[in-house]
């Protein structure tokens, strides 16, 4: 059945020639979009939904979010905002309450996170496993997630589980070897957190290496915390995504630029840890291609909103707002290596969000303010 | 008839012994709230309403807005956020949308924003004139503001109009004579924006002193861009609030501290105006009662979220999550001069937002993430 949405005062396709439309329409069918144009134009349909002079955008594609885990951190976040530095440890606390909680009440806490992102307008996105650590919890996390989504990747290699401290290269071998094994069928990628602290690059070189042998592709965590040698390793690779990209050498934006690995930006951390946030100007002006994602997780982002991620990239990263939009879409799209989604055009899944609003540049200009009034599926609201 | 509302896991009171209290509940009735304490004490109800491990805290009093208005200026938005300075002359874009708009479309887009604000757990906010700056425009920004609040604001001295650009002291005169006879009826409050380029000391002291032969009790904008005379005028005359204090001398949080004016912070001009923000940390340590507001406009900061300034004074302004929710509650109604609301106390109004968290400090630890799941003014869920 066609479904007419009229009535779009502005709608952003990520059209290669027209991005934005004015006074537009769309037609979906069958799930995806058969029509796109203006309103005069517009082809009849069974069914119309007027929007009534609202913007329309691609759903957001949330390339980086770690949504399997049990307990609450609320506590460490005041604590840290009162001055305490913030420890890394932290995610500790979350390992010690994923491992305890069952997968019933992981399932049901992703549940949750998945219908407020929806609300926000987010239609994909990827999430990782990462607070198991063994690999029984490493496998039901992701197992978990895979409910939710296709877009799942094995992080055994989060952080060094306290039973390894005195021997992480023996973690390393349990992540490459069995946790791998165990995780693999439930994962479409593989990541590592290459940084100071967490794991070096010969050890998140081993992990992006065994992924790829398990048939996963590989992303990557790095310059979070301070430069590091990730960045290049990403783009030595060809992984899709490097994610983070605080701390960047001219080095790393050079690599990035011609390897095409997308830089994700993720200014949530920044501002629920009192960080600087990335440059994204300068990896625009490189030639970079920009993600734009939440990394929802209850140490450092706590947010699953996209909006408000649009909303601080324009206020401290850089970006205008309509590259801002477009790196939560398309961005997050070429993340993914997904070319169904992030765009609105022919052929593309009918996935978009409504905003209360006359144009998407409001996502940034009325920061805080849930706009999004309806998001739509595979052509249908939800 | 009595409502029982339980499964509270945290709710906030502000009561002075007990100011936050785990596993409560709260029996609203005849609108007000008739008792408060832990589940297991409350008495019966005719009705319960489990809230299902929920917290509570009271509704948002926004203290500051300037909700009556036409047109768009996200186009202004965007050209600042590339790099083009604030023009304060923007203002003017807005009068003459103002202006130019009918009573209906002015209430219309006012009802628009109050829901919006209400959905965000506002329940009581003050708004202003300002955008009309004539005689017959100001009332009727009155007119149509009372409608929604009793807390209304004349503001003809926000900006010298257009046609006034070579007679100042002629507008302050229209201002302090026939304007305010005519807005008089409509507003509880006068204000002046007290800024180099808008209006010197001695022309706001005239409007707030004619101000107060009508009736109006004053408040003030000042030090927003710059320090300047306006807070010591607002502390010499005793009134309930001076509002921005992003500049202030050490004179200036003295004599706030002295005079038991409340310091209204609004962050969300500072995160749209790219300004640097106010220190609120400074403030408190002086013992200066802060309030937290929106400033929700067109120009300077288009968001109606009271969680969102909640976040940001955390990230920004040195507040802890208790003392922010603090001010953005019981410190708006201080600024107000209401004792009625901004706390749930027994006979307080049973005014208060329903969060889908554990606590109120996940108003700042999930930024930009609509929280509030449902919003009570008076007793009723609206
Ligand atoms: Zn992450
Ligand atoms: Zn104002």
């Amino acid at each position: 059945m066609a479904v007419l949405i009229s009535g779009i005062a502005e709608l952003t396709t990520h059209d290669a020639e027209r991005p934005v439309l004015a006074d537009a329409a769309l037609v979906v069918d069958g799930g995806h979009v058969v029509w796109v144009g203006e309103r005069a134009g517009a082809p009849a349909a069974d069914e119309e939904v007027d929007v009534a002079g609202r913007a329309v955008v691609p759903g957001f594609v949330d390339s980086h979010s770690h949504l399997v885990f049990a307990g609450d951190r609320a506590p460490e976040f005041a604590a840290r905002m009162a001055g305490t530095p913030y420890a890394a440890g932290g995610i500790r606390t979350t390992v010690a309450a994923t491992r305890a909680a069952t997968d019933e009440q992981l399932t049901a806490h992703v549940a949750r996170l998945v219908q407020e992102m929806l609300r926000q307008g987010t239609t994909t996105f990827e999430t990782k496993s990462g607070y198991g650590l063994t690999v029984r919890d490493e496998a039901r996390s992701l197992a978990v997630a895979r409910q939710f989504t296709d877009e799942t990747t094995f992080l055994g290699a989060h952080v060094v589980p306290v039973e390894y401290a005195d021997d992480p290269g023996g973690y390393v071998d349990l992540v490459t070897g069995p946790m791998l094994e165990a995780a693999a069928p439930h994962a479409r990628w593989v990541d590592a957190f290459c940084e100071s602290g967490a794991f070096d690059v010969d050890q998140a070189r081993a992990v992006l290496h065994a992924g790829e042998g398990a048939g996963l592709q590989g992303r990557l965590h790095a310059s979070q915390l301070g430069p590091g040698p990730g960045v290049l390793l990403a783009a030595e690779l060809g992984l899709a995504a490097v994610d983070h990209c605080t701390y960047l050498t001219d080095a790393d934006v050079t690599a990035l630029a011609d390897s095409g690995t997308v830089a994700t930006l993720l200014p949530g951390v920044e501002f629920s840890t009192r960080q600087p946030y990335p440059d994204a100007r300068r990896l625009l002006d490189a030639g970079v291609t920009v993600a734009l994602a939440s990394d929802c997780n209850p140490g450092s982002s706590y947010t699953s909103s996209v909006p408000f991620c649009v909303a601080l990239a324009v206020r401290e990263m850089g970006m205008t707002p309509t590259e801002a939009v477009r790196a939560a879409t398309l961005g997050g799209a070429r993340a993914l290596r997904r070319d169904d989604v992030g765009r609105l055009t022919v052929g593309a899944r009918a996935d978009l969000a409504v905003l209360d609003a006359p144009s998407a540049v409001h996502l940034a200009y009325r920061p805080g303010v849930p706009l999004v009034t309806a998001t739509w599926v595979a052509g249908r609201p939800v």
